[in-house]
């Protein structure tokens, strides 16, 4: 099969910036357009210094070239009201914002406000490959999961796909994310002053992640908390399980649900790092999952990592259609990280 | 009154260093030997550079000076088998270890390796003013308490006075802390290369301060982080309260138990730092509390925040010595911290 | 003496918070105001939240009280424009900005934009204690000197004074700075995933520091870098003297000129921090200095190390405040910094 | 071409690690061996947890397999005297430290002690590239280049080239590096607590690494200063040239000399990232070089950023033996960093 050609509307944020990284190491796609009002004309490279190397340029989103496939990289709200213009420019589209994630426009409006286009929920198909792989060969609206909402959904599948929590548990999900989560632009609380060396809480009951992950395991306690890192969310589970379990259960299910998975290492490691750890993966497509009993208080604590930016968005991205068009799913994505790194 | 005596035991590490840098600015202090067998007769300013202006030299613990007060900033396990020493020294004994902190040797054994001198465990006194003020009047030997026990027991202290909370709760900590916890010295773990922008778990289970929690309030489920900051100890609590309570029941907890005290604020902020911060306490006595509550999940979320080396240690050193001894409780503790900081 | 009253205007700036706390722990200072047009009414730590247990309200800017001293930590610029206002509020004017430190309007268009009140650069008072304090005693309008101008003038000054330097030699001063130094505010340049990291250029020549110390030392290349930390300006000088210099020679030049200063440490340590630290500084009034010498390369590198926010800025201010009132020097200013600590 | 079989040794340190990432993604080279005495027969992703996704474990440095290519990270010293088993082993060698960089027994003694193999100092290929290429195709014993040596002839090597310089100017180096240079273990000084946040001088003069500058451009006054990054060096050249210069002079210089380089960028950038930065290189093999002329001084300012790590180290080796071998340069080397990324 020869290359298909790639649009990331939305070029110049965060999740944009490394769409482009993603797609010019990819041997099977290659960049039509990359979209940004803003910067229109401008070098790629201006705006991500990763790419200086890369000779490409932005241009406006209002005429969108034909291709294979579009991935979209917009603020929140965005995809609904253009989603005609990309399903004109392109078979299959990527849509990294929270616009599909959702099955129904009842949830929806639940934790957003009013879906513009609330027949599209039914059709798209959310990507979290480890949940719904065999979903989306053939999809032509895919929705990237949320980073905070895959951290905490692969931490926790394991042990509702082996039956030892139900969704009647008390699981409080305590959760540790970096800067890019804001995405690019920043006020003054994401000033490098006053964003540093923080552990603030932010959306301590009611983040709109608890939608997703509701969806698809139950009704969690979620609160996040803004640490010194750019890249990385790391998500703490606390779970009280109904029945007594050991960590022989534990290893079963997390062995039974990840050992075949590509982007996923169940960790149980000795050395410095012996939980996940965002840093290991940052950069990268791979989470860790990891896990410790505590035997007194009859909870189970399941540590899950993720790069918030790679398989938490654009990496997912990447993997769902990779898997979507029949590609290789590690195809552009078998990179390993760095060591030793810093707040990545 | 004139100025006591005073000498550090242990003063070239982290605590004993800033038992040193509070000594020198406290009007009723003077600091009569600062020991430390590796740095004997160097400069305090070598080991500690912000104390460089200060013109003192360690000498070695084997002879103590007769003095009013002794500090002993030793790791666990050392106070209790030099307490003849040290009583022999001093009349007033403030230790930072774990050693005396426990009220029964059962409890020791359960948490730590066997005690040398249980029959101390019994006459010491826990500091931790907030919790304990009116057992420190004229006490002799004082344990301070633990930094993510003191963190943890701020946060909850409201609740369980007025009766939101009886012990039979799940109550989860979850908890975040600097790399000073670790104290001076550092292997690999410690490294900037290893431990910059890690979300490291440690203690998932059965850390040791839990003890000092259950003593005072009750079983909690306890588990510690490690994130990119030196100073600082971020303690969440999820509680799943028997009865329902409202805002306005928490508001009126807090203010009862902490409206009076002189170190502790509840944050109830708009702008950037709307919840407890421990940059915003870093350097100092102060700690910080703060709530929400989350109606869906039944849940209370309760915020606090310490630096770990002042009102989690040396600060509740002094602050336990200053009520001990009859001086005015916010003698040589009474300074902000700075705005902006990093991570301090 | 009783206490002084005291205004701040532009309080809500990151300069204007420091004066606040050190104002609010000066011993000689009542704070009267703390003027913030965009904060009116707010309380004070809602933007500093250091200052969370000072019960303060910003005010509007238009009607300033009647004060013994006023600080004025706006913008560059705008004191020029309202120095009118401020002489009829107050005695005692201490300008943080760049307004009045250049001693003619020549000077001050070569390095900024035309003046509006001219007449006033040969009546202020340019305030580096160390090189102007008799200059100060009685002071009305007074000019705190420049961060970078601070960190290289007392850096070179023992080496001009002592003769070793005549300002014919070659001097490189290349600075590193915190993101302080920035202002509060933020954009895309200064967010945290933008600016953490980064060793970044900025002004590689021209900076409008420069003025300062030629006006005091003679012409040098100097380029600063922006680095990972909030608090802190470190220059480092590279010197290439007409005559040889020893070691010796140099010992004494600095001694002589620095051993009677209360703020200043000439640092010939061993241990880690050999050399002046910038963390060993944060927070406090003290500038460090050092040097080695190069004697393949004939050359001489000093170091230098301030908070720029203290010594370089605000703490600057009140020291000179302190001599122009006839207060003892270190008036609220005594205090050291901490250890261990991070970014600060 | 099959692949060629690469043996690691010194595999547990960080560069070893990096070698270790670059090998497990290169299309041409198969790990056969990595050895680590202190962690043989442990995985290697329990020391490097980037790479746990990787079925390898260390063994002892004492059975050497024979391959093609043998990589030694081993500390300044070892190499030379394990050479006589590094060849039998393999019949190309490269190696990172400093052993076989200086071309004479002289230069070595006279930064280095005693070397024990000063025959192979003439046989030894010199490993910059850009400035070697030449010399490396069939090369048998090739030495790559040291991090701040490289970072600075980049710098400067196109003003050499060009004939703006000729060696006779004064030219001072001020480099800013990352923690990872110091390698594995740490100690007091480079534990987090102490080493965050610094501006740091260390080898303030007679850093060894101006003996490679030396060696091939000629003296410079050079001083290292470790900031807060993990990986990174970044050099400032501020130079003076016997002669007035251009910027359109430079430009010229600079497009010249590495127009078709592929691993090096003259960057010259609006947005946030004008000059060279560390971060936008971070993990890769690039380099970037900029410029800035400071007309009232009569300076050039050249800045030019690397990945100590990669281009510094482990890239710079892997290029190296791409030449070597005959391998297409960019083999394994050709993907792009990070944006946004902290301080990696």
């Amino acid at each position: 099969m020869s290359t298909l050609t790639a649009t990331v509307v939305g070029a110049s944020g965060f999740t944009g910036g490394e769409l482009l990284r993603l797609l010019a190491g990819h041997p099977k796609f290659e960049i039509a357009q990359a979209t940004s009002r803003q910067y229109e004309r401008k070098t790629i490279g201006r705006v991500h210094p990763n790419l200086r190397g890369v000779d490409l340029r932005f241009s406006a989103p209002d005429d969108l070239e034909s291709v294979d496939v579009l991935f979209a990289a917009t603020p929140h709200g965005v995809s609904m009201d253009h989603i005609d213009a990309f399903q004109e420019a392109a078979d299959t589209i990527v849509d990294l914002s929270a616009d599909f994630r959702l099955d129904s426009e009842g949830q929806y409006d639940e934790w957003y406000d009013g879906h513009t286009r609330p027949e599209f929920l039914s059709e798209s198909v959310y990507a979290l490959p480890e949940l719904t792989r065999e979903d989306l060969p053939g999809a032509e609206l895919i929705a990237a999961g949320g980073c905070n909402a895959t951290a905490t959904i692969l931490g926790l599948l394991p042990l509702f796909e082996d039956g030892i929590l139900d969704g009647t548990e008390q699981t409080i999900v305590d959760v540790k994310v970096g800067s890019s989560e804001g995405g690019a632009g920043g006020g003054t609380a994401s000033s490098h002053a006053e964003r540093s060396g923080v552990v603030r809480p932010y959306a301590p009951a009611g983040h709109r992640h608890e939608a997703e992950i509701e969806q698809f395991l139950g009704p969690v306690s979620f609160t996040a908390h803004a640490v010194d890192m750019i890249r990385g969310a790391s998500a703490t589970c606390h779970i009280f399980p109904n029945d007594p379990v050991t960590k022989r259960d534990l290893w079963g299910a997390y062995r039974e649900q990840y050992d075949e998975e590509p982007f996923v290492r169940t960790v149980a490691g000795g050395g410095v790092y012996r939980y996940p750890e965002p840093k290991a993966v940052a950069g990268t497509n791979y989470a860790e999952v990891g896990f410790e009993l505590d035997p007194s208080n009859k909870r189970i604590i399941v540590f899950s990592a993720i790069d918030n930016m790679m398989k938490g968005s654009a990496g997912q991205a990447i993997h769902a259609a990779n898997i979507a068009l029949g590609f290789e799913e590690t195809a552009g994505l078998a990179f390993q990280g760095l060591h030793p790194v810093g707040a990545p």
